[in-house]
């Protein structure tokens, strides 16, 4: 199984370490990945700036760190760095967990839909952090990657032996809140309020930092729901964002008869 | 009424200007606009930098110009410029389509699905450009928005009057190729076929362009299918990207199996 790994956290996090960890043992591993941290970039493309890319080693296998996002990552190393598209697209270990329809802002999940809406079947799988400043911290040292490698061992293993052609977001606990249980369960449909901070910098400009508090009551049954309970949860993903379609006709009805008028 | 205009191309685009004569004729119009083209970054969110603001007026109304992304316009136009969050937020109107599952790309669209997430009715509109350099140019001057000025009121008439809260992504086509009619249907699978162009700098440093061809026969009953036929396009969205949960449910039964083995 040829597997390209990418991230958004960055070539320099220890997750992309920990993925490389965990695939290498399955498949031949290619890793092309961001260069710096891009939480937040969801399926971004560079369109308008060209994507530069140095070589650095990982884990002892040569890897290409990117000046562009995630979804950048995924089209250059399966489209131009390697001879044909991969068998699979790995797109993590993050540091923290990627759950509710908020993860279409994910550049972990980016990276993946951008795959499989190009015929590549992918997998983003996201480590919880309980601590929010762990979240952006590529020097965090006390994240515990072990039962996320576990899994995502065992799901290559699992689905080489499968036709599969689909997108799993993967969220694992922490180890030692595990319950034991591996759900597949839909998203909830939100998993933050937004919360803007309005500041003035020392010339007295004005600036805003965006921030969000999770929502403590998620509906039962969804993976942040099921996460908060402490199961290891998995959604399959799809890039068809299409809606109601009859909902829709009903208002365009209206719309029809006023543009005949 | 009180709509929240942003858009991808910028605060100069002409697209932009279009969609506030559109909107001031229906209600009360706040502008909040990411300062410069922001085509492909999706719903992607600033959440590791500050995002600054400038005051500018268009169309003689007061706008902000923002340093982030579409997305960031719609959470501090609608969480903290304004007092409360609007009735309705316009993403546009964009200059070239955005149509099929490679929306998910789209600033335009981001910023749409942005507000519908945070519970807030949205409407991402964008202009076909037959010239793929025109959807880029801000000065492009032989971009008609006549039709799509047209039909973005006429559907903010139409929605004003019934009870909805969805989200629409809405596509004009030239309004000399337009056929007279207004389809809903489902999003393409994709639009593009990706292309990747190596190249080196002066200094000898490889980069990549990111580019794409629009695939010319897509199914019938699409979105890119009716805009190539010359009709206006409108199909529902939804943030929910959870896929085949039973199609899942299948190839994890096998990863339990490993797990506790």
């Amino acid at each position: 199984m040829r597997i390209l790994i990418t991230n958004d956290d960055g070539i320099a996090s220890p997750g992309l370490r920990a993925a490389v960890r965990a695939c290498r043992s399955v498949g031949d591993v290619t890793v092309v990945a961001p260069a710096t941290q891009q939480s937040g970039v969801g399926r971004s493309i560079s369109l308008l700036e060209p994507v530069r890319v140095e070589e650095i080693e990982i884990e002892g296998i040569d890897a290409l760190a990117i000046s562009g996002t995630p979804a950048d990552a995924v089209l250059i190393g399966a489209f131009s760095i390697m001879d044909e598209p991969p068998d699979l697209v790995v797109s993590g270990i993050n540091l923290g967990e990627n759950v509710s329809a908020d993860i279409t802002t994910s550049g972990t999940v980016g990276a993946a839909l951008e795959a499989y809406g190009n015929g590549i079947p992918a997998i983003a799988i996201s480590q919880e952090v309980r601590d929010a400043r762990a979240r952006v911290d590529n020097n965090a040292k006390d994240v515990d990657f072990t039962l996320a490698i576990r899994v995502l061992k065992a799901l290559l293993e699992t689905i080489r032996g499968v036709s599969w052609e689909g997108v799993l977001n993967v969220n694992v606990p922490d180890p030692d809140r595990w319950n034991g249980e591996i759900k597949v369960v839909p998203l909830a449909s939100t998993m933050y309020r937004p919360r803007i901070e309005e500041r003035y910098d020392p010339r007295g400009r004005r600036y805003y930092w965006i921030d969000g508090e999770i929502i403590q009551d998620p509906p039962e049954g969804t993976d942040l729901y099921e996460l908060q309970r402490g199961s290891i949860v998995i959604t399959p993903l799809t890039t068809d964002v299409t809606g109601d379609l009859d909902a829709a006709e009903n208002v365009i009805k209206e719309l029809r008869r006023a543009l005949r008028g």
